[in-house]
C-alpha cells in the first residue's frame, strides 16, 4: 500500500488498524560506469515496495536525495548537508505522527546515509518529549540497509565472488537492471575489478576510484540478479518489519 | 533523460552540451475522496518527464512531499516546514551548480508550494553571492504549474464546465488516473460539486471543506482526459522551458 | 492607532474590542536615478497608517528592510535573506499572538517580499500547531500590495500612461513625495522610459537596467499625484481590511 | 543624511568620502502607565538621526522591535529571539558591507538589547573571515546607549532626582513626548515611584512591577526635558562617532 | 558536589534538597607568551569547584570553548560562534531544567563569552515560554566573572600594580599556575608590560598586540598568588551563589 | 601534549611538525547504579590523553556533553540535540582548520554519539568545499570508540565474563574507578545482573531499565581493572592514530 496511491480516507482506515509506516530512503550520487545516478534511490523503493506488499504496510514516499557530499567530485551527484537531511526526515516524520503513525521503518539504499538518519531519529525523540511533555506519543524507529543480511549476502557471493566491493556494487547495479531495464548500461570498465578501500573526503574519493567504483565489478551485474537479490532482500527485511510492528 | 537513469558520464556529457535542468516538485497531502495523497508529486512527475522527452533535457528527482501545512486536518497529508524546504531546495540546486547545471526549471505541482519556492530561489542567489562574490556562477530560475496555460484551461472548461475548482480538481485527478490506472478511486461524493472559497489554516480547512475537495467534482475525471491535460500541459511547458535555457 | 504611539493598557484596551492588527513591510533597495532608497518601507508605512486611521485598527512598527537580494549591485540596497526574514515574520506575528492578536493583516510595498511573506504565514502555521495543538489559537492572515487595486491602476494609467513600468515607478515615487517632500529629488533621466522586461539574479538586474528602472519614466512624479495615490490605496485597502476582520 | 532619503546614487557618492554608517536600534515593549510601546524606537532614532545631521553620516532604518523577551506579560510587547535579532544584525551588515561600509555605529535605545547586539558584531566577524579569509573587508562596531553619558546623566539627576529608575524612565518618556507631543499621555500612577530592583522572567517582571516602571516617576516627564536630552545625548555620542570613524 | 562525580540516584536526592547549579563556562584561546592556551576554562572551572565545595551546591560540566572569534589569529584559539553558544546553553540548561534544576549560576572565565550567555539566557526563557506556556518552570539565571569583585582586585593590585592589563593578566596566569603548576611556562617577553587599549577583529587584535597580550605583564605571576587569587574569588562568589538560591 | 596547557607559540611550534590532533568526545548522562554522570566523558579523556602522551600528539579540549537524548528520563543526564552536537563539532573542527590541523582523531566514550559525530564529518566536508571550492585544505576525520579493540574485549572476558552488558557496564565504571578513586560509590544492586536488550525513546528505556544499567554487572568493577582496560585501550588506539596521521 502506496501512500501515494490512496486516498486520505484509506490512510485513515489504515491507520485504525496499526500504527506503522515504511519510509524509504535513497540517495542520488555515482555509481561508476554503468550503474545509474540513481541506483540507491531505485534500490531502496524497490524493496520498501516489496516489502509493503509482502506485510500489508503503508509506505511513504520515498526520499530521492541522501547525504553524498563524498561523492561531488563526480558529476550528476546531489547531496543534502547532513543538517538538512535532519531537518527532512524531523518534518516527514512529525507529519505523519500528527495522524497516529508511531512506528517509523527506514528502508535505506545508501551508506552515507545511516549516520544522519540515525542522528534524526533522536533530533525527533528530543523534539517530541519538549512538544509534548509526558503526553508524547510513543515513537519509536528502525533502520534496515537493504543489502544487508545473509541472504542478499549468499547471493551476492555466489554471483560475484569476491568483487562485489563496497560503492557501485554488482548487486545494486543488478537490482536496477532488474527494476529500470530500459537503463541497462553497456559500458567498458579498466580494471575489471576497482581498487579497494576507504576515503576521506570527496576529492579523496575520487582521487582513489577515479571512475567511482570501489572494489567492485559492476560488469558482472545480470538483471536476473537482481531480481533475486530483490526477492532475498523483501523477505528478510519484511521479517524485520513483523518484529519492529509487533513488539511491545 | 532521467539524471536518475544516467551514468555519471553520460551527466558530464550532458553538461558538455547544456546547463538546463527540470526539477519536478509536488507534495503529498490529501485530495479529497477521489484524489491520490500523492497526486501532486504524480502529476509534476508525469509533466516534467513529458517535458524532458520533448526537449531533451535533464530532469531532475521529484521533490515528493512540499508545503502542505494547511492540509494536515487529513491523514496522510505530509509537509515540510517553509524553512526546511527552503533548505532542501538550497541543497539540490547548488549541488547541481556544482557540477555546471546553470539554469533550473522547476515543474510544480502544488499552490502550496509557489510561495517558498520562489522564496528559494532568493535564498540561493544570496548564498550564491556570500560564497563566490564575483566569481559566482550565474544562476538562473523559472517556475511553472502544470496546471496554468490556455490549452490546459480549454480542456478543463471542456471537460467539467464550471467545477474544476481549486482543490483536488478533476483535472489532477484525471492525470494521475493516466499515469496510475491501477489506483483509480470510485468513492461516492456529496455534494457533488464541493463549497467554492479560501481558507486559512489547516482546522479552517478541514471546516469549510469536510471531504477536501474545493469547488469540484472530481468523480468527472477520466483517465482519458488525464491523457490530453498532461499532453497539453507539457507542449506548453516544453514551450516556456526552450526559451528559459536559450535567452540570453 | 499606532502601536508604537500606544501605552500597553492601551493595546490592552484595544484587544477587549478586536484581534485584528495591521503590518506595514517595506524594503531598503535602490529606486532609480530620483527614487529614494526607502521607498518600500516609505510607502507601506504611509497606506498602512492612512488604513489604520480608515478603519479604527492598531498599526504595527514597519518592517523597513525585506527581501531584495536582486537589488544587490546597487549601493544603498539592504536586504534580509529569506530565511531571516521568515525568522523575524514568525517572532513579530507570535509575540503579538501571546498578547491575544489573531487577524494579521500585512500591507506590503515591495513584490520582491511577497513569496517569503506567504511563507512565513505557514511557518507560523506550523509552529502554531507544534507549539499549541489542539488549543492553539486560531490565526489568520492576509497580505495587501499597496499599488494593486483598480482605482490605484485607474490614477496610475491617468497619471503616466504606458509609462509605469515595473520597478522604480512614478507611482511610488510620486508617493513618496508625498510623504517626504523634504526628499524631492530632482535627476536627469536617460532614456525618458527605462527598458522594460525581466531579470534573474542581483547582476542580471544591473545590467540589464543600468539605472535601476524597469520600465518606468518616475520623472513624471509629482506630489500631488502621490497624494491621490495614496488616498485611492488607502481607501481600497480599509476595505479589504474590514471584511478580513470580520469574516467569520 | 537618512539613506532612506537618498538615491542609490547619493549612497555610492556618500561611499566615495566615507565608509561609516549609524544604525539605530530600538525596541516595541511596553514603557509603564504613561510610556509608549515604541519608546525605545523613538529615543534611537531621534537620537540617531541628529548624530547623523551633526557629523554628516549616514544613518540606517531603525530596528524597532529588538530583544524584549522579559516585557512580554504585558500586551503589546513584541520580541525578536535573541537568535534572530543575530541573523538581522547579520544581513544588515554584511548587505552594507557589500556596498563598502566598513564601520557600524549602533545607537541603542533598549538595555536588552545589548548582549545580544555585542554577541551579532561576533557572528558577522566570524561569517565575514569565514566568507573572504584573508582579504576580508575590516569591519568595525560600536554602540552606544543613547541615556549613558555625563551631560544626560547630569540632565536626569537635575529634573528627576532620585526617581530616574531604570525602566519607562523620565528621561525616556520626555524623549519621547518631545519627538511625538501627539501621543503625551497623562496617566495617574500609583505609587508616585515605583519599586526599583532586578527581575529574571517575564512573569517575574510583571509581578515585581505590576504598571511596568522600575524605580521610576515618569509622571516627571515634560516635552522640555525630552529636547535637552536629546540634545546632550546627541552631541557626546556624535563625540564617539567622530572619533570611531577616524581612529586608525 | 560535581556532577560528572555523582550517579543519578545522587543528582537526584540533591534535587530534593534544592534547584541550584553551578555552570562554569571558559574559552579555548591564546594568553599570550607564557599564559596557557585553556586559562580561562581552567580558572572558571577551578572557582566554580571551589564555591561549589564552599556552599555544597551541584556543579556541572565545565564549557570549555566560549566565544573567542577575536583570537583567532593566534594558533590553538578555539571559538564558537555565537549562534552555536546559543544553542549549546540553551540545550544544557534545558536539559538540566527536565530535571527540576531551576537557577543556573553561570562562572565565566572569559569576558568576550558575556554578550552571548546573556542573549542565550533569553532565548532560554523565550523557548521555556513557547514549550510551556503558562506551565513553564521559573528558571533564573546569574552570571559571576571570577576576576571581578573588590578582594580580587585588591589582590590583583597588591601583586601587579598597574600592569594587571585586559588580556593575558597576571591574574589569570597565576590561577592557571597554582592549578596547573606542571604547566607553569617560562617564557621571556618584551616589552614587559604589553601595550593597551581596545580593539576589533582578529587582525587588528594581532596587529595590535603581536604577542597577543594587552597591557599586562603576566612574567609576574607566582603560583602562590594564583592561590590567593583563587580564594579570593570563590568566597566572594559564594556569596553571590548564597543569595541567588535562596531570594524570593 | 594539551592544547590546554600550551601557549599558543607551542601550538605553532607543534603545528610546524604535524597537523593531527585528538579530540575526546564524552557524554553526561546516567551511568546505572554505581557508575559516575561523566563516566563517558572521563573515560574519553582519560583514554585521549593516554594516547596523547604516548604518539606525541596534541589533544584537544574534551567535550563533555554528547548526544544522551534516551537517557533523559533519569536525573542528571544532559544533552545536545544532534543539530546542536552539529554545529560545536562544526565550530571546532574549523576553528582548529584556520591554524592548519588538517586530520581530526575523536576518540569517543558514547554509543550515541557515533551517529552525529560521523554526520558532523560531512557537515564540515560540506562548508569546507562551500568555503574554500578548490583551495580547500584536505581535512580528514577518524573516530575511535575508547571500549572497541581485541585487547579491551579480551580484558573484559576476562573481569566479567558475560556481564559486560551494553550499558554501565562494568569496564567503564572500572575505568572511572582507576581515574577519579575519590568517587568510586558503594551501591547495592538487584538484580545482579541488569536485564539486555534493546530500547526505544527515553522512557522505554526508563521502563525496561529502572536503574539505568543494560546487561551489565557493574558491581564487580575495580580500579585496577580500570588501569588495565585504559592501557589496552590507549596501546590500541595510539597504533590507529599512527596510521592515521601518516597514511598518504
Amino acid at each position: 500500500m502506496l501512500l501515494h496511491d490512496c486516498t486520505w480516507a484509506e490512510v485513515a482506515a489504515y491507520l485504525s488498524t496499526g500504527k506503522g509506516i515504511i519510509m524509504p530512503i535513497g540517495s542520488t550520487e555515482q555509481h561508476g560506469p554503468n550503474g545509474l545516478v540513481g541506483t540507491d534511490a531505485i534500490c531502496a523503493e524497490a524493496v520498501a515496495h516489496a516489502v509493503g506488499d509482502a506485510v500489508g504496510a503503508m509506505v511513504g514516499p520515498t526520499i530521492p536525495v541522501g547525504m553524498a557530499v563524498h561523492h561531488m567530485e563526480f558529476p550528476g551527484s546531489m547531496t543534502l548537508r547532513p543538517s538538512t537531511l535532519l531537518a527532512l526526515i524531523h518534518d516527514y516524520v512529525l507529519s505523519l505522527a500528527e495522524h497516529g503513525f508511531e512506528r517509523f521503518f527506514f528502508v535505506n539504499g545508501h551508506g552515507g546515509n545511516i549516520a544522519t538518519v540515525r542522528a534524526a531519529f533522536y533530533e525527533i525523540h528530543a523534539e517530541n518529549r519538549a512538544r509534548h511533555g509526558k503526553d508524547a506519543p510513543e515513537l519509536r524507529f528502525a533502520l534496515a540497509n537493504w543489502w544487508e543480511g545473509d541472504a542478499v549476502g549468499r547471493l551476492s557471493r555466489e554471483f560475484y565472488p569476491g568483487v562485489e566491493g563496497s560503492h557501485a556494487t554488482p548487486s545494486e547495479v543488478a537490482l536496477t537492471q532488474h527494476v529500470r531495464p530500459h537503463a541497462i548500461k553497456a559500458v567498458a570498465m579498466s580494471p575489471a575489478v576497482a581498487p579497494a578501500g576507504g576515503f576521506h573526503d570527496a576529492r579523496d574519493f575520487r582521487r582513489r576510484y577515479p571512475d567511482g567504483r570501489i572494489g567492485s565489478n559492476p560488469a558482472l551485474a545480470r538483471p536476473e540478479h537482481g531480481k533475486r537479490l530483490l526477492e532475498a532482500s523483501a523477505a528478510a527485511i519484511a521479517e524485520q518489519y513483523r518484529s519492529f510492528v509487533t513488539e511491545s
